[in-house]
């Protein structure tokens, strides 16, 4: 994996770049659809790569472990040939969603106990264990196995859980380094920075990963209830510390201003099921603000669903068909939304990438980030 | 409307034609996939016109009544421009729904009295209701009000039933006359034979409506749980009085056999939501069988979802993914199976078509039916 950096703002750390993969390349800043069983909820291949142009997407390490399992992963070729995406992958470590999604987890030094959320079955994922099957589903960028502390977390829990993620990710490291890709091309792992909200913890936690010399360095444990402020500040302290030339993840991050914010702090990559989740609830993210689609004042409003979209669901339907879709429980109306929302975010960091690399970002983040959270 | 006869067969009565209308041309034998509350259900109109190439769509009215509702329909300019679909449409009359879906409904000679499925509220729908809904709605071709008799039907029901539509049929008629479309394109009425399993009184109710001129009849009271051979046989008789110079549509009709067999007798238009329901259930129909998706003996089977399919999720996904999806909930299989079947359904009128052109409909059909019903 290569990451190049091809401009730099000059009055934020914000900063576009190049990763290139043995599946192709990604443009940084890049906003990573989830495809969490190996589908992007409601969106076909084909319109992830013509209509919303997805440079990467991310697998669900817990989710595609668990269903379609390994063995037909691997007798496929890996994920790639099994959903037909043919550009770069990135799986998460299946932390988090060990975390929040399984039954009676136990935590322990070793690894996590777990039962599972669909039939109550019992696994152990370990760190050796999370790097093998990211060997077999084949992502182009792999994670390490971390836990992700809640908020709010006490520092004692965040000091030894931080102690924790650095002891695994050694462990993931020495079985990344000791097997092989399993079907030709290369995979990176990228180690991830934890410690909670504490600064001395982050400070500690940014400095032992930017040691590693990884391919690239994700920052995890934000975005998952925290006040914004503090995801920026605690962003911007890591930013300051992981290597600059390295790409940057800042794991599950977030609203079209969070996107924005943390690239201004130096971040290359978000993923976030949000643009997926909101939509299929009925609410679109555009650039003029966020607009609720079951709200009554859409429902004799004829013009396009987004006047400024970039995607073909913006001018084929109008508000007030897209409302009735949702307002009569019709599948139709979380497929336009997810695909509206997915091509929304690539256009952000689309054109984020383009005023970095003109010298107008700052001025644009500042006018965006202020009509961005207007509710239409 | 116009229907032109372009070629006969010489074994059966299945005749290939053209129907025009002011948005569009429809070859026949034609299948019609049902957009109940104005959208073909898990599928983009795109596809619909692109990938599935259907010709005509069609409209629920008691859904559409229902929901979005008739003021949104008019203030849109009718439900072509409200749900982007500008090819032709053929609404029902909402008599079935209002005997399947509706509560504490009453059928008296006035019309009938009902609840609404969704909120309880009451409607009464008689004939001439049913034709100014039409009207909003806009529908190129408009269903006289029937009501649909249940399978089995006692004679005396199914004679007093049938003296009611006929009078309902008058009523429409009348209302028809009286009344002009709304947005400025030519709208036309069919009226439909009942009488339910009755050679008597399917004769007798034939004979009144072949009287009436329309530009198009329809056959309805069928495929409501009787046996095939039934269907058939009332059909045939049926299709023996109606005019030959006008199309016969066979309503709510069917399986890819019972669609051939129509055809073979002389119908013309065909509309079922059986390719939409049962792709969301997971079974999918190609030509060499039917395929349940959720079998355990498609987990590994990586080979395109139907080699031999028109569509491009034929080829974008294999059978496994499919089933994983299916097996997992993810949207994207009842998405990816809808587009399948309905695509399917068009490849069997259009093949039907060429075969009845080229003189060899029988003993094409004759092959089709045996391997159509086969399980895979």
């Amino acid at each position: 994996m290569q990451f190049e950096i091809k401009a730099s703002d000059t009055s934020s750390s914000a900063r576009k770049g190049l990763i290139t993969t043995d599946h192709g390349s990604i443009e940084t800043p890049a906003f990573m659809p989830v495809g969490t069983a190996g589908t992007v909820k409601a969106v076909h291949t084909r319109e992830l790569r013509n209509d919303i142009k997805a440079q990467i997407i991310l697998g669900n390490t817990y989710h595609l472990y668990l269903r379609p399992g390994l063995d037909i992963l691997e007798k496929a070729g890996g994920l790639h040939k099994f959903n037909g995406w043919s550009g770069p992958i990135l799986t998460d470590s299946g932390g988090y969603q060990v975390y929040s999604l399984s039954e009676r987890r136990k935590f322990q030094h070793e690894g996590v106990v777990f039962h599972s959320h669909i039939d109550g079955s019992r696994h152990t994922f370990t760190p050796e264990v999370v790097v093998d099957i990211q060997r077999s589903i084949g992502a182009d960028i792999m994670m390490a196995f971390d836990e992700c502390t809640p908020y709010p977390c006490d520092y004692d829990y965040a000091r030894k859980s931080m102690h924790m993620t650095h002891q695994w990710l050694n462990r993931c490291l020495g079985r990344f380094s000791e097997t092989e890709p399993l079907y030709g091309y290369a995979q990176s792992m990228f180690p991830i920075v934890q410690g909670s909200v504490y600064r001395d913890l982050r400070q500690q936690s940014a400095e032992f990963i930017a040691s590693q010399g990884a391919d690239g360095n994700a920052i995890g444990g934000l975005s998952v209830g925290e006040p914004a402020e503090i995801m920026y500040e605690i962003s911007e302290l890591v930013c300051g510390i992981l290597p600059k030339e390295k790409p940057r993840y800042l794991m599950g991050v977030g609203t079209p201003v969070n996107i924005l914010e943390g690239i201004a702090l130096g971040i290359d990559m978000f993923d976030c099921v949000m643009p997926t989740r909101n939509g299929r609830n009925g609410m679109i993210f555009t650039s003029k603000g966020i607009v609720n689609l079951r709200n009554v004042k859409w429902k004799d409003d004829f013009s396009p669903l987004d006047e400024d979209g970039t995607a073909y669901v913006d001018t084929d339907y109008s508000r007030a068909y897209v409302r009735h879709l949702f307002i009569s429980g019709e599948m139709l109306g979380p497929m336009i939304a997810s695909i509206h929302n997915l091509a929304f975010y690539q256009w952000l960091v689309r054109e984020a990438r383009e005023h970095i690399a003109d010298g107008s970002f700052s001025a644009w983040k500042g006018r965006m980030v202020k009509q961005l959270a207007v509710r239409l």
